[in-house]
């Protein structure tokens, strides 16, 4: 991979859905900007974690799902030709409003006016069971700790371990395309949501889906490396046998802000505080949006991302065009490029 | 058309993109609500004024025409049989948060909870130019305040008065689909973005649309009720007839807040003021969001108004249903009833 060195009105960290549109808003306002993701692909969690997932309140869009949401939003930066800087991880950030320079885990160099944090919890990672040779069977691609394409388990022996929504979900999603289907939780209740609950007991009592609770994992078996068995064991120690192609293994996220936390502004509980109406950080010409943004009676939607970045982007052309005032004009009448 | 008595949990004023979403939101919160609206239609201006006017800044949509963004927004809403009063103009406003009556024009009772008020600039018409016997050929279908459908002006003699984007856009968009366009105004300067002027230059001379500056209308003249001709008088008097088919009169709205005014509210420059993180007016359980709303940093953006309904529902549900906290769901969780 070569080191890039950038020069841009706008250095976007995070290409999930809010720093896709920030990309849109930057543009529309005739500023250049780079996105840059430590994933090898945009769309954040969207892509990474659940892009088969319908989502129902994205504003005109009465149901999309995750992916087709991302690649609609990609569909319309694509007159801009954003730059991106995949599989990048931002290390170290100097300078000040007006000349930041931001370095790369690969050492690449970004030189930007300002700087625009979409990084929702921050780079993320799964919650793994601490099983022994567990590494063999995620290598066999056996173990699953989100579901990209549920395709794959057709006709497959599943066993689901977890208590969330990801969880019940998947069960639920899965129980008339697997051969079967184990739903394992070390307590007796799942939490989710009370459709999705008594869903869960009508597809219980049919026996389309296997509950063993309380149960935890205690160990897996297989043959030339591939999957063939998960054993559970209950609180007093008894084991279960349960057959299994694939184990999905839902515990959870670890998010990690990485260096974020030194960059000089403040954060508080994993979130960095902003104004509500500039979305700015407590250091000038820095603004951060979406999940990662935190403010009186803020709501986790992603819609209210995209309605930050525009305000963001309103507030950061007076970075950019510091001698300029915003002519603000409406989409309607600006048209985008030709 | 029957007087209604409706309870409900919240009254939305105004069914334009933003009311529209704000009663999916109210939705997906289980709370109960109706959209009254002026027009006979729901999608305010989108769908009165520029229904195919092409829309670039709605996330996750390139590009969709103002009435294919009220159509998919009506969708959305589908599942929840929102009650819907058109034609009705609310002129009273009683009671208090918890226990509001709201009378319409037409004798209507609605009983609500809470108000969200989303009135865009309130009631709109056009200002029609003063010239004699102008409602003749406004009956006829020959005089045009704002173009719905453009493909009745195919082959036709077209004349257009104003100075601004409508009068401009609207020459370009129609120059090579009508026989001849002659564009009028007042003064010798159009007021458009510059790309449009650009073009506008380009097809003056290519002979395309008919310039006449300064000129203004100065009579109208027809057979059998048609429009004919367009009379134009330039600053010393001096009169052309053009032949015209149609007149296109781009003068600018006039707005109405109505009885709004009068409700209790704090009202500044045409807007009320909200609290930014709530849309709370200055009266308890009354909310502005869209157009109509004013906080520091507002941008006037469909998009906005969006995150502003989401935002202003989450808030109105404690006073739906002040004794139980809000447990709040993410769209992907929760999912739209069957």
């Amino acid at each position: 991979m070569t080191k890039s060195s950038i020069s841009t009105d706008v250095a976007i960290i995070g290409a999930g859905p809010t720093g896709l549109f920030a990309a849109f808003e930057c543009s529309m306002l005739k500023m250049t900007c780079v996105l840059i993701d430590t994933l090898e692909h945009v769309g954040g969690q969207c892509s990474a974690l659940y892009p088969e997932k319908p989502i129902y309140d994205i504003p005109a869009h009465p149901a999309i799902t995750a992916q087709s949401l991302i690649d609609s939003l990609e569909k319309q930066i694509e007159p801009f030709s954003v730059p991106r800087l995949l599989s990048k991880t931002v290390t170290t950030l100097k300078g000040e409003k007006g000349n930041f320079t931001l370095i790369t885990q690969k050492g690449d160099e970004i030189h930007a006016k300002a700087i625009i944090i979409a990084a929702g919890a921050g780079s993320f990672g799964p919650n793994r069971p601490p099983l022994d040779n567990i590494e063999q069977f995620e290598k066999a691609g056996n173990i699953h700790y989100y579901v990209r394409y549920s395709d794959q388990f057709i006709g497959k022996d599943i066993v689901i371990a977890g208590g969330g929504d990801s969880a019940v979900d998947w069960a639920l999603a899965l129980k008339d395309k697997a051969n079967s289907i184990s739903l394992i939780h070390r307590r007796d209740r799942f939490r989710a949501a009370p459709e999705s609950l008594c869903r869960l007991e009508q597809a219980i009592n049919e026996q389309k889906i296997n509950k063993l609770v309380p149960y935890q994992l205690h160990a897996l078996r297989g043959e030339q490396g591939c999957l063939n068995e998960v054993d559970v064991i209950s609180l007093d120690g008894e084991i279960k046998s349960l057959k299994a192609d694939h184990l999905l293994a839902f515990f959870g996220l670890t998010t990690d802000l990485g260096t974020l936390k030194d960059w000089g502004f403040e954060i508080s509980q994993g979130r960095i505080p902003v104004n509500q109406t500039t979305l700015q950080t407590s250091q000038e010409g820095i603004y951060a949006i979406g999940d990662i943004a935190q403010y009186p009676g803020k709501l986790k939607l992603i819609l209210q991302g995209f309605s930050e970045a525009a305000m963001a982007a309103h507030d950061v052309y007076s970075v950019v065009y510091p001698d300029l005032a915003l002519h603000f004009e409406h989409s309607t009448t600006q048209g985008i490029p030709q």
